[in-house]
């Protein structure tokens, strides 16, 4: 059938010519996706082929979620394939199948993948350039199964941490999450998108997803024009620049608009301000929300008018619907053709570039190649482990290997925990922290799990181990989640309950068993292992605190090395909150008054840790910065440049953070905002030179379109060890 | 001199005329204000009579406020007319002085005078007509006193019941408040404002002050452009309306916009857009806070500049920079001298329309028949009765009258912590609920304080006190204080300690009080006095609770009053959260999907005890709800009509509310929105039918400029006792 698609004079699909030859309802079927699964309606692969036919649906996700029955790697294979071959040689149009999949961390809907640790602790290494490589490996290992696209990277900027999808950011900080997130785009889409390596690459979720009230999945997010665009759309202009070719909108409304039919976000701003000529691609069920949830759209029918005439390209789930209701507003005269034809050249033009009419299957011999090979799960174990950020130390870590060690909690031995959401809940491969401690411990290990995530078990049994211990690990935290802490049926846990937005702290249990533990005199360390920048005030009283978010399947030897004495390399993206009544807490807070007196004012950022902070195994020290210039003109970078010294006998890693401090300013400027940084990694004694450029956009003032404007005037930058490092370097510079 | 004032043909001060006579830095005098007592620097009359000399300055606050000196009565009027006399007999212009005050709820910074209870339990009265005769009272009582100007009413919508001033609010329903303050505003200015019994009325803080980050006050108020003027712009215009002549900006920024320099909110839409002609005054410093902290100014001049072209038409406090730099700006080309004019014609006229040319003194001979005149106490009494909501009642309440009693807790015999914040800290006269109950109450009455606010004292005795008594009335809370909890040096408290915008819960010891004595088996009663909505969900295990906010000198008297039988008249202006990791928790959120299913979250709105709360010592009914008509053109009224019944034996009071919900809208609106409400007092058995006009503005959907527009579609309204009652009634109607 390939033969007979139109080509222009270079042999490439004719998109246009393509399209012209497509009926009404083939048009409509190209914007409409399903799913084989359990969602609304179970359906299987069957199912799904009838609805192409009848359809002519132009996107499945048949597996690479949570509700497919296919996780196998041959199975789905063997659902891509099949599913491509009924598209390709048994409808009229002949044309190739969109497949998408939700690979947040690695291809974990799909078994004997690499399932990375989550975005929030690759945001923690600081490291783009690691996030690119994930990015490379995830896309490797979806396409060797079939995928053509990932629902990803996530760009949403986490500012409500009490939010079930906290783990699935890169932190509070613009700079960061879009630093890392246009990395993993680069990663996942690579050089060219028909390569067996690369798929297409969706950010998501536009425009603004991360802060939503009361910390409630999908609620409202409540900001000011000028900060929605300095918080939110900006990691969207850094993905953006890096190519992405797919966008997502987020299921809340903003300032009242509902993404999914805003024509002010998709169409203005995405399309218009920000130049993305993608294709859009609704968040599952997005579409039908305008008229069931946000009751913007009276009818179904309306919803998806709505949805295509902003810019949603493609109705991903609720295609048989979608697909009939765009007919159906096409013919009585409500939308206009050319709209659909729009958004169908750009869903054609993305199956021609992903090279689908050449060839839209995979080879099965190549999966066990691919899947898990070395080099990956070696990435995800070095992930992992610069992932894991070390918050409290007294000098107990690291481990020498040779004690007898008490490993308790309810992480120490639970991979669905370890690996979180977003994966199948029992990975065939990978080691807990206890495997990993038994194995990588020359002294007895002994367990006992004490408590549940919300229960008492043995806490006593414990407290008796511990006695005999030289030192015990707890793992505390939060187990497999997604979204608002469900779905109830794979998490096991009681809508309500801890984890939940209402239930911000460890239940008392779990303190509890770290406290009894502490209390026997034996040196007690926390590994924290949760979605979420718990507050933990208590746990300074420990001898050590890690904290991780999950950490997948290599979690657990990554953490074992890390006790053991691996560099533990992360520095955190999100600040940790002393309790839910000081949130939100962010290192860019906006400056303001204080009316009755600096001295009244408890201090607006407060953090238990503050963002940016990682202990080393070693210990660095900044000296004597420098400026490329002084003075520069606006819309010119300037470059800092600092000593880092590890001062220690011993290898370490430091992450150099830049701030900038704009003095005064037509508008309310944060005090600081993270503006450049830098993962350093130096042999004991040793020291470098280390540079970080400013971009000039990060000296702008943003203002209520959202344009960026740099001022005349002075700044500050200060290069530290996190957000408020007491012993940073200071330079200024002045904008002409 | 007065004759001396240019004046029109009928007799008025011509201040066209009077303006052109002025000298540069008159006019810049006109413009700015000073205090006496203690501030930035200490200052006497003296001094402000020598500053009136040097900068011709227009307006001085010499009382009234917390840093003066001068409270006693006599003593406060010799001050007025002594200043008054320097302005109008010693200067060149001989222009009286504008004397504003914080009588926020009485003229209570004043000794010997009414105070009333905050706004917030004012608001709990859903009484309009109770808010203009206490604003009628403060006018009189200031009035009496020599003020021209009150700082209020207050129209900050409180979004966030962390902060340290939402005592001062009338809650959080935008319909609430703008009712409540419209009235208090159409109270503090009677008919006309030459008037002896009158005050110019301030609206304050515009346009948005109630709902800062994190609960910390003055920190950026981040909502979206049509939320900002649903929420928070919305009760302004209802005040507006009401012809109140002044208005102060926020100290906060609002998209990155400092309210006090900026033209969008103070010329573009508070002049233009609404209308206003009165006179802008700022909030103490908060010129210079555009400088200071703010940064948007680079100098303290430039500060000056900028809020002077924005709007703001008195500096209120640093008045002699103020002065200075506007000559200077004026002298340098910088500021429009036009600009300059504008404002003192405002002032100018103010003055005019306040009687001041003609009579700007005030007779000491009034005062002891104006000051806590017996209708002024009894209106505060009753002020105090209304705002008591009755939230828990096992039946114990009310008290017959010959029980022993236990009276315990921190706020029992606390006159300060009675009265609250913006007031002097030791009233002369009034009663704590100690007192009243000894006086009221036939039974023995023991008194043991138990704890302090934030510690304990002798839990014990009290504990053995309650073993002796037929009922223990334990009442808890927070201590006196204004803005960000302080100043500490009179609230007595800690900055950061309780209690604390991160102190949103009670205390451990005073909870351990209410718990202790509980479980000695006396039936306990808990008084919750406290200027926030403080999460109690372990109080529902107690006999019954009352909360009021800070009530005044006669809360004693009205608080016994309820215990002993007087029907507790308040219904809840706030939402109780069941914690602060709840927050924010608003009956008016707005909705949206549950991605997951609705069954994975917690509810969106999910209070410890509703927005509208208040339970009667006697029973309520509704029924039988009929519409004035079930179709209505866009633009126009509604009204609802429902039978209210008290099927009880005994008299009470029961507020009316009516919840709007529009099924489909253009934009995702709130699902509920109190849009009328009556209060309505039954004797046992009888019943009234209750009529509700739903405005058409209510009806409409706010855009991001501020647009209100109704659209056709259909409505429900609900009427019930809450914002969640379960037995409420329900209508619907159709807008064509």
């Amino acid at each position: 059938m390939a033969a007979d698609y139109p080509r222009d004079d270079d042999g490439r699909v004719d998109v246009d010519a393509l399209l012209d030859s497509l009926t009404l309802a083939e048009k409509a079927g190209q914007c409409a996706g399903i799913y084989v699964g359990e969602l609304d309606e179970p359906l299987s692969v069957d199912d799904v082929e009838g609805l192409v036919d009848s359809h002519h649906l132009g996107s499945a996700t048949p597996f690479g979620w949570a509700g497919s029955p296919h996780v196998a790697p041959h199975d789905v294979v063997a659902v891509a394939n099949r599913l491509q071959r009924h598209a390709v040689e048994e409808t009229r149009s002949g044309i190739p199948l969109l497949i998408p999949v939700d690979a947040v961390h690695g291809h974990a809907y799909v078994d004997h993948t690499t399932i990375f640790p989550q975005n929030l602790a690759l945001a923690a290494s600081f490291s783009p350039d690691l996030a690119e490589h994930v990015g490379r490996v995830t896309a490797r290992e979806a396409r060797a199964t079939g995928v053509t696209t990932n629902y990803g990277p996530t760009c949403d900027v986490v500012r409500d941490p009490r939010w079930g999808r906290t783990f699935e950011t890169f932190g509070e900080s613009p700079c960061l999450v879009g630093a890392m997130a246009a990395a993993k785009g680069r990663g996942l889409q690579g050089d060219s998108l028909d390569s067996t390596d690369s798929v297409a690459a969706t950010a998501k979720h536009f425009p603004a997803y991360g802060g939503p009230l009361r910390g409630e999945d999908a609620s409202p997010v409540e900001v000011s024009p000028s900060t929605f665009h300095r918080v939110f759309v900006s990691p969207f202009v850094d993905v953006l620049d890096a190519g992405v070719r797919s966008v997502m909108p987020c299921y809340n409304s903003i300032d009242g608009e509902p993404a999914h039919g805003s024509t002010r976000y998709l169409r203005d701003l995405l399309r218009e301000e920000l130049g993305f000529d993608g294709v859009v691609a609704s968040d599952w069920n997005g579409v039908e929300m305008l008229h069931a949830d946000h009751r913007t759209a009276e009818t179904s029918q309306e919803a998806v008018g709505d949805a295509l005439s902003a810019g949603v390209d493609i109705g991903s789930v609720n295609g048989t619907r979608h697909a009939e209701a765009i007919v159906e507003l096409v013919e009585e005269g409500t939308l206009d053709e050319a709209v659909l034809d729009e958004a169908v050249r750009r869903v054609l033009a993305l199956k021609r570039d992903l090279g689908l009419f050449e060839d839209p299957f995979v080879d099965p011999d190549r999966l066990d190649s691919v899947l898990r090979r070395a080099d990956h799960t070696d990435l995800a174990a070095e992930v992992a482990r610069k992932g894991v950020s070390l918050l409290e130390n007294d000098g107990v870590l690291p481990l020498l290997g040779d004690e007898d060690v008490l490993v308790t909690g309810p992480n120490a031995d639970d991979l669905t925990a370890q690996v979180g959401g977003w994966s199948v809940l029992d990975p065939s491969e990978g080691a807990t922290l206890r495997e990993a401690v038994e194995d990588a411990c020359d002294g007895d290990v002994a367990y006992e799990p004490g408590v549940t995530h919300d229960g008492e078990r043995d806490i006593d049994a414990a407290v008796d181990a511990a006695r005999d211990a030289d030192v015990a690990v707890v793992a505390l935290g939060e187990g497999w989640y997604l979204h608002e802490f469900g779905p109830s049926e794979m998490s096991g846990t009681t809508t309500g309950e801890f984890p939940s937005r209402h239930h911000f702290e460890l239940p008392e249990p779990q303190r509890t068993l770290a406290e009894a533990i502490h209390e026997t005199g034996t040196p007690t360390v926390l590994v924290l292992s949760a979605g979420r920048p718990l507050p933990i005030p208590w746990a300074s009283d420990l001898s050590a605190t890690l904290f991780t978010p999950p950490s997948g399947t290599e979690g657990g030897r990554a953490l074992a090395d890390v006790l053991f004495g691996a560099e533990p390399g992360g520095a955190l993206p999100v600040s940790f909150a002393r309790s839910a009544a000081h949130l939100p807490v962010h290192h860019d807070y906006v400056r303001h008054p204080r009316p009755i007196g600096e001295d009244e004012h408890p201090p607006s950022y407060d953090p238990l840790y503050p963002f940016g902070h990682g202990l080393s195994y070693a210990d660095f020290a900044l000296d004597d910065p420098s400026l490329s210039e002084t003075t520069v003109a606006a819309g010119d970078p300037v470059t800092v440049s600092v000593t880092v010294e590890n001062t220690a006998a011993r290898e370490g890693t430091q992450v150099v953070q830049a701030y900038l401090h704009d003095e005064y300013a037509s508008r309310a400027k944060p005090v600081r905002e993270l503006c450049a940084f830098e993962r350093v990694e130096l042999d004991g004694g040793e020291s470098t030179r280390v540079e970080l450029t400013v971009d000039p956009a990060a000296m702008g003032v943003v203002d209520s379109g959202g344009e960026r404007t740099v001022e005349p005037g002075a700044f500050t930058l200060t290069v530290g060890r996190s957000a408020t490092d007491g012993e940073a370097v200071q330079v200024e510079f002045s904008v002409e």
